[in-house]
């Protein structure tokens, strides 16, 4: 272990009796070396347990390997249990991976995508919506489209056109289409929207609820769309002051929100479902955690992750054919907060 | 940002109107290059924008401004905080984080490590008292004695004796002592304690509930102390049918595991506290979901990742009498699972 630590380009020179100039070139794959030359130089390397790509790195060619991977941020318990997928299926292809944690502003993601990039890293998988969508109204994608031209970019829940862009997302428009129509047949027409965000996703869900709405006669009514941070004393908090329009049910982008609509609830001694029936999304620990438990969308984290692994495996190969974008259909995990 | 990347030992070289082996002996502070080609060489390296480092890693020397996280699973919510708080440590330090998620058995362990260091990461941390001891019986931290010979090692919740081993611990020992004392003094004495590891930090705690109980002259119950799985449905269903021992009170070294003796209580209509107290560990976002909600011990994993850092940025930059081992004073906090 340690003496192929301390090997480097000189001792591999020295091992297979030419110049570094002679290693740089083989393992740069130069057609000037003679294949006697290079079998020498590449069984110096074999012998020596150390992988060409460790030079490669430095000499600025070949493969490490290695997988950028960025989140907003890794405490959340979506993009943990995201990574936590990621890690095990490249890990099982032989990649390692390079977690940054970004933020969520563009400037921060920009910054840490470079980072990346510096790296020499064989690809980028972004995890969380955001990247493709954002709270920031000089949002674009561009600087995605930059990074694609550089290394294979992998984004897992948004979808943005580009070439060397490949994207798995949840099909969460239809998943919010589905749960407004059930909360409006169950007999609700006062459906609150809980959303923290203004990421792709969340727009997707958006979508999906305001159009259930018209499909059903239902005005959209905005008083009802309102925005919050995920955490479950605010919502508690916001909910019993400052919304400012009757509601009989709670449709909420992350458990996190939908939990503190519970908290509300049992506070003012409101009958779940009854009084007021309640759905979050993500399918976290939280819905088996809160009491009653939470009924909430699976958005099948697990298959878009190997999905995107899948794809990013064969694009590094150089198969064909790899489809550029993927769309995987979520479920709702049906529990005591909804009576459909 | 395209035309860097494509920068290699070759064109610095030509830039500066050398070999590629006189680039590589002023990487590699060769005392033989003369000062003024050790300037030329230096002035190009700076105009390409390209950093030595990133040579330096190819040729086996210098620092890569990398450091590697190992983690049992980032899938834990105790991790995957604990991780976040590192990356922002080390990102505002300058340093790249590479994660890797190990698994929990021996040879896992040393393989993941043997990987980082394959990496030339100018340092590791391990997160998680799992590396500090284990269920598996043959456990033992030879190997990361054995990793420390290479890099640095910095764990995160246990205290591992050896040369260039950086702990810090929450005080797990006392923490325990403190939750069982205050249980026995509000008139508990049939205690059941659950853990789901033997890792170093679980035996902390199970050290400091049997000192409690001993100098309170209540005898330790081997009944009482259950090994059990951190999830919320198996521990309900064990409280249910599987512990062959009265108990009047719970003490869960993870908020998972007392969330499941809340759901248990629950669903045989016991009161909370009243007829059952109950106290988890981690103070996760569990403690605000459950309802009841939990009293749990903040074990200040930010303090502990924080302390970390610290001290790893001190050893990288060759600081004196950086202390090898901290301890982090943990803290109750009270919620509606117990009366005192």
């Amino acid at each position: 272990m340690s003496d192929n630590k301390m090997i480097n380009i000189y001792d591999i020179a020295k091992m297979s009796g030419v110049s570094i100039a002679t290693v740089s070139r083989v393992v740069n794959n130069n057609p000037k070396v003679s294949e006697k030359t290079k079998a020498k130089v590449m069984e110096a390397i074999e012998k020596s347990g150390y992988t060409p790509n460790v030079f490669a790195q430095g000499l600025g060619l070949k493969s490490m390997r290695t997988i950028g991977i960025l989140v907003p941020s890794i405490a959340d318990l979506y993009m943990s249990n995201a990574v936590a997928h990621i890690e095990d299926n490249l890990h099982d292809a032989g990649y390692d991976c390079i977690l940054h944690c970004s933020g969520y502003t563009a400037s921060e993601k920009e910054t840490h995508i470079q980072l990346l990039l510096n790296k020499k890293i064989d690809a980028i998988i972004l995890v969380g919506s955001t990247y493709a969508g954002s709270e920031d109204e000089t949002h674009n994608t561009d600087y995605i489209r930059r990074a694609a031209k550089e290394v294979p970019v992998f984004i897992i829940n948004g979808l943005v056109d580009g070439e060397n862009i490949y994207c798995t997302a949840s099909n969460d428009y239809q998943a919010s289409y589905d749960v407004t129509t059930a909360l409006i047949e169950s007999g609700r027409n006062k459906i609150l929207f809980l959303t923290d965000s203004r990421s792709y996703s969340a727009n997707q869900k958006k979508k999906g609820y305001k159009q259930a709405l018209t499909n059903a006669g239902i005005p959209c009514d905005e008083k009802l769309m309102v925005f919050t941070e995920n955490s479950i004393p605010t919502v508690k908090a916001l909910l019993e002051k400052d919304v400012n329009a009757e509601f009989d049910s709670v449709f909420a982008t992350d458990d996190g929100m939908a939990v503190g609509a519970i908290k509300y609830a049992l506070s003012k001694g409101l009958k779940i479902p009854e009084d007021l029936s309640i759905v979050g999304y993500n399918n976290s620990t939280l819905c088996i955690c809160s009491e009653p438990e939470l009924s909430s969308v699976d958005n099948k984290i697990e298959k878009v992750c190997k999905d995107t692994c899948d794809r990013l495996i064969q694009i590094l190969k150089n198969a064909d054919n790899v489809p550029s974008q993927s769309v995987v259909a979520c479920s709702l995990v049906k529990r005591a907060t909804t009576n459909f």
